[in-house]
């Protein structure tokens, strides 16, 4: 089997690869030839930690990430809280292919999920980015928005402005113009990315002028909230995966309230697919709702394997 | 990370290692210091494969076995049906510890689980092993009961006797004589085991004396059952974890037909811990419904890892 550490991953794994094995896995989810397993999810007797498993299967693709949250891991031990790590077997056989660091990867796949929805759902003359939170994530989701899009001005908010900078770092290094607003000031955005861990709306529909996409990144968990849930009324809604968008996503508010129906929410893979048409006019407002499925995970690690197999990086062991 | 390939596993377990570790933490799971996660088990779009993830975790151990059953693997890629990998997790932080073959240490875990109860539950002047079953894994349980309790005779039945003489080459290797019977010859029996994978029960009620000790192995699913219902109405029933049990375990039927109430089953680690006192006449008839439990595999694989990090054994990579 073939071994990929986490340390290299940075190195192994482009964007533009992360972009294509989502968008990929999209579609195949779409067409019934992908299936995310359901997901474990613990509490730890010790640590205060969560650990558990995402796994799920597509064509040429099979397996699980395992890991978890130790909130105490930088103060105790100088690792971060996030733990994870990809395990992939042959779908043929059921034997063991591959084991690949899930830190940084899942990072990426994040990001290329939004990148993902503002390729196939923004307008094609979206020139302003609007950025809800600025947090390590953040700092990845606006990276791979500006290299899916040819934008010309970035705008930010966070409930803490302190750490407006990470963006404002990330523009520079781009070389794009970036600039702090309040939250009425998002009208500016053409596409906005919502990547917090808030438990109450921050975007209101009323910061959201017509034509908006916006791509909601941040919500997985029953309570967590980052729009206001009349705006997915007024908003054509797509997911990653539907049954979790109505339970954890950021529909979770939307659907229960109903103010939107589950089946009014369309799996982004059929805009890929070409079977939905996605944005239809000017004054539309799309809106994703980016749960994060374990095939994300699946579908990227295996391109890192594809790559570190194919140049010799691999660490190859018997099994 | 430490990995121990399948290869290796034959030579680093030994049957009382496996019977230790299975011990332990079903006597962990019993004081409720241990937890079995929801089972995952997806059957696969290609090869009529079934693919899924055990985890759990108590005391010093947490991961997780991922695999399945192939069924067509020995036909077309000359491997065994079921494959299967135990990845093991370091509980204080989150990160990946371990890698272990999984499909040797399965076969020893599960005849280490009818072992504990052999030793727990079993009459000790019982003389006399009936092993209902003569598959490859009816050989480890066989081999298991014969190191765990000092017996005279073994006797067997198959559905199929042409397979018989798998048991008598594990008696002559152990040095015991071994008599095919018929089922009503099970009366014979001290001590009986079934390991078939029967949708249709082959022991009846007649068929066992007062006093026997029964481990059922074989059922795992719903539908199987090895076991007339009425004799689960007679006999003190013990498990692994009732849940199991009782909702894909032998005692399924028995359950569902009113004839055994789920509170009257103990889990065996009571048993082990002391606070259920076993079998307590000489006439008792008990029995115990092995489902197999993902902590079974967690433990004697970090046992596993135990011994080959310590005799240098173990592949270390970065990870």
């Amino acid at each position: 089997m073939a071994i990929v550490p986490e340390g290299m991953i940075a190195d192994l794994l482009t964007r533009d690869a992360a972009f294509a094995a989502v968008e990929t896995v999209f579609a195949a989810m779409a067409a019934g030839a992908a299936q995310n397993f359901p997901v474990v999810r613990e509490a730890m007797p010790t640590e205060d930690a969560l650990y558990g498993f995402k796994g799920g299967v597509a064509p040429g693709v099979l397996g699980l990430k395992a890991g978890g949250y130790w909130p105490h891991n930088l103060d105790k031990n100088g690792l971060i809280n996030h733990q994870s790590t990809v395990f992939l077997f042959e779908p043929e056989t059921g034997r063991v292919k591959a084991m690949v660091g899930g830190n940084y990867l899942t990072a990426l796949r994040t990001a290329a999920a939004s990148s993902v929805s503002i390729r196939h759902l923004a307008r094609p003359d979206a020139k302003v980015l609007g950025m809800i939170g600025a947090g390590h994530q953040a700092t990845f989701q606006m990276r791979a928005a500006l290299e899916t899009h040819d934008f010309e001005k970035v705008i930010g908010w966070n409930l803490h402005p302190e750490m407006l900078p990470n963006l404002a770092a990330v523009a520079a290094e781009m070389d794009i113009p970036f600039e702090p607003v309040d939250l009425p000031g998002m009208t500016q955005a053409d596409v906005i990315i919502t990547i917090t861990s808030s438990f109450a709306p921050s975007l209101l529909a009323e910061h959201v002028s017509p034509g908006t996409h916006i791509a909601c990144m941040g919500t997985d968990t029953i309570g967590k909230q980052e729009v206001e849930a009349t705006l997915l009324g007024k908003a054509t809604v797509f997911c990653d995966e539907v049954a979790q968008s109505t339970s954890l996503g950021e529909a979770q508010h939307a659907v229960a309230s109903g103010l939107l129906k589950a089946d009014a929410i369309t799996q982004i893979g059929a805009v890929i697919n070409g079977t939905h048409p996605g944005r239809t006019s000017a004054d539309e407002i799309t809106l994703f709702d980016g749960t994060g499925v374990g095939l994300q995970d699946l579908a990227v690690a295996s391109s890192i394997v594809d790559t570190a197999v194919a140049n010799g990086t691999a660490t190859i062991v018997p099994i």
